[in-house]
């Protein structure tokens, strides 16, 4: 889990890495499948791989050559996710309605965008600024493979006929590790990035906390365990739930996790690799910061801090789940036998109690880059660890990812915390 | 315009025609084309593909054969449309999320169910009853090869890349033809269609009626005279506009007929054959009710009734512009020098003041195929004359269409009316 | 039930007869009652009594005076309905967010309008115009006077304690009268308002219809019969229902009539007089257009036409149940024995299959009270009839009320029809 | 500003105090006040003032009494704001729609209940848990008196008739005070409530933080500096706004604070004495989560921690501006000439940028008081310092106020902080 940087030779190859992957996770797609978007937060696959090679042209090619022509000047506004520092984006709910540019443009549009980087490259010029960059568009498309599969997941699996996205046998299942919770004593921690290597604005800067004595629990929240809430009617008890849940679950009209299918008295759930019965040891996947919180509570437990994960967790990366390469196996596995932390990088990423806030000293890249982070740190949360759909060398023991509490179309699992 | 029935010979050959017309509409289209829904109103071109075959299964087939086995029994739900009495309908609106079954598949599908009609009809056995309803099938597939032009008018148009359906130059411009109101005497006058030959039974019984002497627009409201009424200020002043129309416009942010594009100080409109400069002389299309009536009040006229359409159009057929094959032109015409009453079929869709309601002795069509039409007589305006989209064989003087006072995305002009 | 008019003396008496109704009508509300809105569509009752004034002051009162300076320069806007044509009116929405001008101040408020028009009125100068003026203000003011009850029947009886607006015990309760069809035969028929007298513009100008042979239920459809119809499953089954009707069934969660209050295994029904155990003889209140289309539908019967109601009904007064005073019982009444047709005015507003439109030649008050009627003429159907709240000298056979199809606080009910 | 609390005697004092402050700050309404709610956050005042009568017998008199009668049971349900575990509290958003029970039942309601308090305290046995609950009860009422000021405010402010709560001559102008920022040392610091006294759960426990260096302005950002900020296009600048925050001013067309009038080319500011011109010295109020941070962002600063506000205004109460009784001055006045931090208490709340979390150790109340605060830590920010209608006896260092990020109806101003 080296992560990615370095000189204009390794850039090359590490764009040419990065950039194939992506093409090579979207194999298995039908034509039919590049241009949905079955809810707002769902981007159709074809969007993505517009979007993150029109961030290329954007932040690298257009910021190396002043007189820079887009290779699609009408397509610019159509893949500007957010940045309103470089014109006004296309409404994202509306990202599905786009049949134009085609599948076939939008491939060319990657080939020719590449042969422009590949030349830039060339030329071998490329200075400081515009080398990171260009590091992070490679990071930048590194999250956006991730969004690809989970969006995916979200395509194929809420269609009734919840094709596989891949198909795949399953491992041979596991037996159940005993839930521990391992003692952390309290006292001064420092978290947060300190450099050198690349990292996102919001990992820094590196801060001293505060941290009283804790324990951890040992592995994720198994769907055995899960389910024993929901028969225990979880999902109807207002007292194990935040206000702003609770109306959230009618609203939803949430029995059970994400893509939970009921089947007879039990449940099936969808993977990436076609539906199957809910596995009793794997841990509990596709649940909102709510269901999180509510399911801890249930359990006489708290979701840990971002603090105290880091400092427990930042360290342990002993058998992680993450994705290496197209062909793999995309849900998260079963805790192996062992002692200490287990399950802690890969598989699912973990809910923390953390509000998305900018650590003492936070400073957002500069320019429309500022957008890429900074201003989204409210009303979300923060998740550590990394999933099964999460680059192998995207991830560092910095790393915060963020969602919205509702959100729960993401690969998030639930670790609990005690004082 | 010989409609569409007969016996079974040509009822083979009709299947073969209206279904081969079909898939020539869809031959101009890219595969990104088929999937999408830009708004709740608009079906996808693979969902029509799959629905009207899913028609002929449902009440063909099945009706012959108690034992029927579906060709896919699990896609049953996914393109029923609205027939309660068969099954719960998957729901509109998630139509453009539908990646699967994928456009390979159903096409395939419409070859299985095409080999299982033919089996059928080489049987030789069809009573009166199933003849009636393979009939109505291909009567119900002309219907959605009209939706289908006008979904991918939308698809195509409301994308901002604005690209044609089908690149085709315009035909010549023509000399504006001055309007002038025919007379036409009161009195008693009969209406519906009173048989033999197919008819939806919307259209029955033919009935009397009391009609006042009215006069009617020789043509239709041009696009000049419509951007007269845009520069006066149409659209910013609530005393021309019904209640609900005003509330429309206001929630719509409509201040020009749909697919007019702003171009400097003057408009451009989209058609199936690309964005071009508006046609002065050309009839205004993709009005509403509300567009309509408020024009209609600004001019100093009003809206005809269907009854009085009928009785003053019923029998002017000359110069129909109708979909006849999958080459033509397929944007309304300019009217044509000439007496008497001009554009009266086809070319675009005439609103008439009345609303969508059953005739006095309306018998809906018997078991679940009584769904057809009498549940949407609320609430809709009829419409009468028939567009450049619809095909010449479907079409009857008699012929009653209907939308929401809202809708736009049909092809639907304007003709006035005075007492 | 001689409609209002005539000379200055008679509207001077007309005047202080309907001014003072309307105070009598609010005698019974405690203070709380006046500001609130439950529903968009209700209106605060303080609301009524300012509006009504304001319409006196702006149609009546200016017209008189070009240099005329309102009683309450500011409350101009908060009083406006919905004439654009003399000003933007406040949101109706909004009308129970109006802690202020307090009740206090609002019958102060129409005491000073009061004292201008006696003003006016001794000046003896009326000419034709503003005497119509005055008039139609009258009529207005009794319009507002139904909307006071019915709107007060709302904000007492969807209010969990159920308060009576005025304890009344209940008449004797009376033998069910069996269902009947009256033949009518067909022919052709004139409708409409022909003078002189005060109509509204909607009513005119009376025309020539022609009519099929119909047949017309002697009574209204009573509770028992439609809690028949709820017992059978009519709110569950697809096929009796037009399809706006079972998708705003499903949005509203409708499973009875409005204020029906489930109790045990029985219903109690709210009335103006207190909650009571449904009455099984009296008429089913506060229906929709679409049940009672779909109660139509379950009975193998239909609504009828207006033209129907009025040709058969026009003439029928006898034993109207209308509001004559603030004293009396204000729930409709179960049919009487006897022949003919029964409960024709009065009682209940009747549902008619027309949808409201404007008659042939119609033509809207001259000036801003042509938004009256007219541009309402979209989207509601007509009732006929009267009901228990209509004021006795407000109604006329010619009489067009309309509301949209899913409205169902107005005081309606259901006659059936059959061709 | 000694809080609330103590033995039996001062307890019935207290009672005495806190309920009939509640009546006089009722006084200057107008009957038509009490029961109107002009938006979903706003309650009437009726509601108010049964609402905290409901939680002195919900949480003590029938804790004291297991057989205990409420003293109108079928009222239950109406003034239960949000407690799920005392039963199914009537949804909020209409509590506008009850104009039952009136003004004068809920005051009948007041007196019988402080009877039945009074006889419980003249019983003398109260144990701890009662008593506890009690001056909770108290504490209640207190939030509930700044809240009715809050809702009155909305009230009579978003009216168009702007009417004043009490008239009252403003205090004399002020000269600016320079802005200056203070610098505090970073280090270990404690904060939240160590006992004994009142406290509520979420100031508990006590904890050590650790906090870099900072500095905090000395005074909350004027009127003439907002002003400045809104002129440089601050509200049309995405740059300046966290993502969401944009969202909200585009959603509810914000372009200045909250009451904000505009005025020609200036504006005016509705205080509860009435619209008057923008008074440039006094401090911003009504401001959302999302203006303080986009105002710190375009004045180069960030909001404070609440750790880094309660270590360094803890202890700063001099000159707070807080309710002392029902007479004073309503509107926060402008700081006043000196060295060291101005305004810290009273005055306005201040937005921090904590969001709402629970406290490492954190345990929530007992049983259904348990729903008090912890069910709202998610998505709120935490507020700190109090207002001008805070009761003075009500507010701690440790106190904990919090509100959604677009909140601002409550009285929240800005306070800027660097690192």
């Amino acid at each position: 889990m080296t992560p990615l940087s370095a000189d204009d030779d390794a850039l090359e190859a590490a764009y040419a890495r990065v950039r194939s992957l992506t093409a090579a996770l979207c194999a298995p797609l039908a034509p039919d499948d590049f241009g949905v978007q079955p809810r707002e937060e769902v981007s159709p696959p074809k969007w993505h791989l517009a979007h993150t090679t029109w961030y290329f042209e954007t932040f690298v090619l257009a910021h190396a050559d002043p007189a820079y022509a887009p290779a699609q000047p009408t397509w610019q506004a159509l893949f500007n996710s957010y940045y309103q520092g470089v014109g006004t984006p296309y409404p994202r709910p509306r990202r599905g309605a786009l049949s134009r540019p085609t599948l076939k443009q939008v491939w060319a549009y990657r080939d020719e965008v590449d042969a422009r980087i590949a030349a830039l490259l060339a030329r071998g010029e490329l200075d400081e600024a515009l080398r990171f960059r260009l590091t992070l568009g490679l990071h930048h498309e590194q999250q956006h493979q991730e969004l690809l599969l989970m969006d995916v997941k979200q395509i194929l699996g809420t269609n009734p006929l919840r094709a596989p996205y891949r198909a795949l046998s399953a491992p041979a299942a596991s037996e159940p590790q005993p839930l521990e919770f391992l003692e952390v004593p309290g006292g001064e921690a420092w978290i947060g990035h300190a450099g050198p290597g690349f990292r996102f604005d919001n990992e820094a800067p590196r801060h001293p906390v505060r941290l009283l004595p804790y324990r951890l629990a040992n592995r994720l929240v198994t769907n055995a365990e899960f389910r024993a809430f929901v028969e225990d009617g979880g999902y109807r008890r207002p007292e194990l739930w935040l206000a702003d849940g609770w109306a959230t679950i009618a609203r939803e009209d949430w029995k059970a996790p994400g893509l939970w299918v009921p089947d007879g008295d039990g449940w099936q759930e969808y993977t990436l690799h076609g539906l199957a019965p809910l596995q009793p040891t794997a841990p509990v996947a596709h649940v909102s910061y709510y269901e999180a919180n509510a399911y801890a509570c249930w359990a006489g437990a708290r979701l840990p801090t971002e603090a105290e994960w880091e400092h427990a967790a930042g360290g342990v990366h002993a058998d992680a789940q993450l994705l290496r390469d197209a062909e793999g196996w995309l849900h998260p596995l079963p805790a192996r036998a062992g002692p200490g932390l287990l399950q802690a990088h890969g598989g699912l990423w973990e809910w923390t109690q953390s509000s998305y806030a900018p650590y003492p000293g936070f400073r957002p890249f500069a320019g429309s880059l500022g957008e890429y982070n900074g201003k989204f740190m409210c009303n979300q949360f923060v998740l550590r660890g990394g999933a099964c759909v999460t680059p192998a060398d995207h991830l560092r023991p910095t790393y915060r990812n963020f969602y919205y509490p509702h959100d729960r179309w993401q690969f998030a699992g639930i670790r609990l915390a005690r004082d």
